[in-house]
């Protein structure tokens, strides 16, 4: 039997929105509130029944379970006030999109052992409590950092709740987490909204460019609507290794563009060709 | 009524195969005939039912209308002596995705006015004859250059099969054309290319980062699967506009990678924000 009853989501955008939702469905009989420093959401949030009432920070202490879906730069200084305030038994999981500083600035806490790092790799390109939606993180993966640290019988409870959310479960170092995530997630948005915005520019001088664009422009260019509120924190908060990926992919399109200046096509025709067994890396994402 | 019962299409590609597909659903009394080098392919077409019966080269001259579907650099060599071997009232309608080298190959032949030059903005990331499906360009948009050159009976035939086909049809100059796919088409490619290479490259060394790969990467590389033998062509041809829109794009990506560096996070969020607009600008593909 799960004892979390009285959960306390905090952030109610896509992620936090979308887990509200189905912890409704998998725990009927927990209440869950919605936290969130945007009234507007918070009133949305309850209106749309994400959530079952509105609540405040300082309730936390009544939580059993906490979830913490706010920016990434924002997790890292709330864990530890939520921590202090938990009751005993309580567990509170965060489930940003990077790892490694949340899981640093809680290291010594005396009460670490009531936190699980967790990032459930799904989302959408839309942001705020409207665009949370049930079964999101259905078939997706759950990444789960240093659960050594976390204890055991609240573990299990985590993973029950997982478990229901049918999502396959990953083990990993935060740290090697946020190097690889860089690359798989992080850079593709900014591949995404620097092709939208070198399109943009260009149609402001050459009107109704967008009438030529088709499904390859849109696929490519889909995560450029993501959220600036979410995404600048997990710049920041990743840095180092978004920087990484972002220069190798750049040396990337520059070696491409010397070979197509050159006039190496038998070069270009490789370029391609080489990267063309993603196809069988990619079986089954869509 | 339509007067094209004998249609010859060469290529039977993801376009040249669709389209042949297409042709015989609302053409029901032509014979579509499929011209490929590659007899594969060619045996593959006919034993799928892309098309009725395969053909040669240098049948053409029995034929009312020839589809164009090959690379666009042999299109450019190809269509001279197509124009030579055609029946007086026949067409050959191109297909490619560059125009301007194609117009300008056929701009003094005595029978540019038999020459339709075409853009269908459709397409998977697929090909060969098994890529083809049936209503790929329904609403989809349809380009044509340069029609005041097209004789005018052969044109209204023309257009009665892209009513057909339920497309949406652009007038465009052809050199006006390239320049504009380059930036909503040809450089999408690119980018997703490379960030498919800038991912494998890492993932050489680092085992598993595609189990944490989402629907958003997924999204990004798709382009990525697409066939260099007919994108090496491509960029080719319109080089000096793919260029172009690669040197803006490395520029964009460069920006965003100092301001970062340089903890600018305001314009990290600013170069996210001021791209969102993308959203409205897209409403309607996908």
């Amino acid at each position: 039997m799960n004892n979390f009853k009285n959960i306390h989501v905090l952030g109610l955008g896509l992620i936090g929105g979308s887990l509200s939702r189905d912890l409704k469905r998998i725990l009927p009989e927990a209440v869950i509130y919605g936290v969130d420093n945007n009234e507007d959401h918070l009133d949305e949030a309850v209106g749309l029944g994400v959530v079952d009432h509105s609540s405040r920070f300082e309730a936390i202490n009544q939580a059993d379970l906490v979830i913490l879906a706010i920016p990434v730069d924002q997790a890292n200084l709330f864990l530890p006030p939520i921590l202090d305030a938990l009751k005993e038994d309580a567990l509170v999981i965060d489930v940003g999109s990077t790892k490694g500083s949340v899981c640093d600035a809680v290291k010594e806490h005396p009460r670490r052992e009531q936190f699980l790092a967790a990032h459930p790799i799904a989302g959408t390109e839309f942001s705020g409590p409207s665009a949370a939606i049930e079964n999101l993180f259905k078939n997706k993966t759950m990444i789960l950092c240093e659960v050594e640290k976390t204890r055991q019988d609240l573990l299990e409870q985590a993973m029950q709740i997982f478990e229901a959310l049918e999502m396959n479960i990953r083990y990993m170092n935060p740290h090697s987490h946020d190097k690889h995530i860089a690359y798989v997630s992080h850079l593709s948005h900014i591949s995404s909204f620097m092709l939208g915005k070198t399109v943009i520019e260009k149609e402001k001088n050459e009107k109704d460019i967008f009438d030529m664009a088709g499904s390859g422009f849109a696929s490519t260019v889909r995560l450029a609507k993501s959220n600036p509120a979410t995404w600048t924190p997990i710049f920041k908060e990743n840095k180092a290794n978004v920087l990484e990926s972002l220069t190798e992919y750049i040396t990337n399109l520059t070696h491409f563009k010397n070979v197509l200046e050159a006039d190496d096509y038998e070069e270009v025709f490789n370029e391609m060709h080489n990267t063309n067994h993603i196809k069988s890396i990619l079986k089954g994402l869509s």
